[in-house]
């Protein structure tokens, strides 16, 4: 039963548009007429509610895609889901495990860190500018996920806090930077990642990553194409986006 | 520490090339000298093992995609990262859920499910095939995942044995025979998702699922590209896979 | 030396951008001033111009694809270079041949078939709506190449006026229909192409050609992704289009 | 009607692939059967030839592509038809042009810019090895290219022998080197090409033509996928070449 205060997803099925909201005491004025957002609680996940004028829409659980794409606030670019996804599965890491994330940015790949790591995970994210900080934390609220993270704003000098982490995610410019930080407290066999949007700035931490004796060096971009299936006029969406960032992922190994 | 029994992969830091083993008292007769794994007890991750004749392989631990793409012996299709990695995140779900795969394969997409549900979480697994099946389960044993998964060998016929479950994965060449199953197991405003090869079926699919009702149906494919970054020579992978099929995604809603 | 009537493309060094403009006298109003066209009578190639205010621009000529996507007025979807460019090389055209199109649209590929038969070649093109016909006229003037287009403004029944041509291009949605006509038209070991939108379309051609006898079909799609190089910036560009069509080629065999 | 000298493609409809010979009294032993070319004289394009065992192959016209990726020997790597194609049309080039190409290799885009210049163009291609350029020759020459061809095994040192050209391919690893004899023959407002495979060589090229005050750079990559169309199982292939190169384009302007 959807309660006040939970967050859903409201799907309209003739436009196959969606809205992110937070069911409270509220009306929403939309293209389609006025919703009142208290009417939600008390419904299930799959129900329908209706707008003044009768146009319906379905509630419907917001997915880990729906909140980094629609529910939270945006302050730097986000990691985008497709890259998010391959991070997770390339990273060597599994519920329980420690990471830590330098880059909280809007708290994005924070939030599904949080969700995959579960309970007994921890996070450790570090932002060093406090107004990205603290949109982030509201973010990271809004998606429930505090318990399991720890948000420190904070830029890193020498050394990160925390040792032994099972993961790095260096969502920064200049993960190179970084680099000795990163081979102090991963854990020998585990592996670290960034997301950069340059070829250039790919090179250079491909290059400091061997130089400090990392191993297992993978480079890779990930395209995702929407294909529009119709009766009769089924075909690929007309424009994608191209390009968001090259993946790297690379494995620390002992002295 | 590594122990006896204990699955890692060997590096090979000349060739970029790796191998998947279990450690046990044994030798391993390699392009490049002999390894006894039995040498392997007792270090950690991170550390080296020498051929007879001195070659160098690094032991790291092995990611969900090193036991998919290697470890696993494979009797169908695996549903490869890059595609597990985009339906566990448009799936809807967390760890502690518990979810219905149909066409357990190989187990592959099986080990990244309970890899991420957790101990909390529950995987109910159905395969028609007996021969299929028992190799699944060795799979499965030798990725260490069978505390929350059950396996269950035999054929749908009307439901599933499960019902309210949180997501249900179709990984079979005709998802549509089953969705009245489905509608009844899943739990509304959830979602199920199919990988279909060919755009044939991938209709097929969607238009059973429009006609039943579901909502936020979704098709995609992944492409994703290798980048060989080295110094002056950086440049793509000059062939790669270009097709294992498109992704369906839908949620169901109440009557 | 550039003269009155000519078409040249404006561009635009800062913004990277160009204009394409017939040379004529006239003043044109741009972000940057006003241009008195006329003064670009007795340039050169590659000269520069330059805005009231002193705001420079290059004088280029312009390319087939200038033509196309900056030249042309447009009635109807057009064919793109990257897709026109594969069908040339793949249609076994060489100049000199004379070939059918039919669909002229807004006459972008008959452009880039006349540019290529040259003087000895011929095009017979078929438009049956009369509002096209005429843009599409105007439009072939405008890039200088009736010399070696027919145009026709007229429906295919039953069979081409031609006979024994080269190549037959069908630019049209179901092409199909108008298969008996081109196995009368079209030369044995001769090729005929088509563009088109869906999946579906593409099934039913490819259909019908193998119904019909033809050899050697082959279906393909081309993407074509920019490259933004900028020092320490480089990287690919963020959006581009997905999807234009597929393009079908077959050839015809004797019976 | 084929003569003794020709050329021809001989198409297995049952395997989907061709092999490309000459005509003339010789025995062809292929996986079913023998052929006696010698047979195939007198036939019309389209025709049919049987092996002594009655397997039946197709007599077809080759297309520019058969020519290049499989009637021509190859020393180096050859510039690929989809390549090739994007930088005819995007070279601003028409029949009657006159080009030059360094790097002749193996002949390949020697051959289809032949082809698209017809009698009345002109190519000038410089080739420095003498083993690479006799077999460029033989190349040409077997695909019946030499009339508007002239062939110069000589390395660039200053200027190029020709001035006033209206395209330069510039199709070896190093182009910069060559831009000043470039900036010399290259009349102004025309363009020059490259086709370079890593992002280091595509960078220095594309700042060196900055530098030498070229405009309307633009640096693309193209993508190819074939889609296999067949009764209730139409779908992408499933490994594709994934990069040949970037293709660059620059035009000169007057100083």
């Amino acid at each position: 039963m959807i309660r006040e205060g939970d967050i859903v997803v409201l799907y309209d099925r003739n436009k196959k548009r969606s809205l992110f909201c937070r069911v409270r005491c509220q009306q929403l004025n939309l293209y389609c007429g006025r919703i009142n957002l208290g009417d939600i609680v008390g419904k299930e996940f799959g129900d329908r509610v209706f707008t003044h004028t009768g146009y319906e829409f379905f509630i419907l659980k917001p997915t880990i895609e729906d909140i980094i794409m629609k529910g939270i606030r945006r302050t730097t670019q986000v990691i985008y889901p497709k890259d998010a996804a391959l991070i997770i599965i390339k990273s060597g890491i599994k519920p329980g495990d420690r990471v830590i994330e330098v880059g909280c940015g809007s708290g994005s790949f924070t939030i599904i860190l949080s969700n995959f790591l579960g309970n007994s995970g921890k996070i450790y994210t570090y932002e060093k500018r406090e107004d990205i900080f603290r949109i982030a934390r509201k973010n990271i609220e809004m998606a429930g996920c505090l318990a399991n993270i720890e948000m420190k704003n904070k830029e890193i000098r020498e050394e990160f806090d925390e040792k032994d982490v099972d993961f790095v995610m260096l969502d920064l410019p200049v993960p190179w930077e970084l680099l000795p930080a990163v081979s102090i407290s991963l854990k020998s066999g585990c592996r670290c990642a960034s997301l950069l949007p340059t070829v250039n700035q790919t090179e250079e931490f491909v290059f400091a990553l061997e130089k400090a004796g990392y191993v297992d060096i993978e480079v890779i971009e990930c395209l995702v194409r929407r294909m529009l299936v119709r009766k009769g006029k089924t075909r690929p969406e007309q424009l994608m986006p191209s390009h968001t960032g090259y993946l790297i992922f690379a494995t620390k190994v002992s002295r």
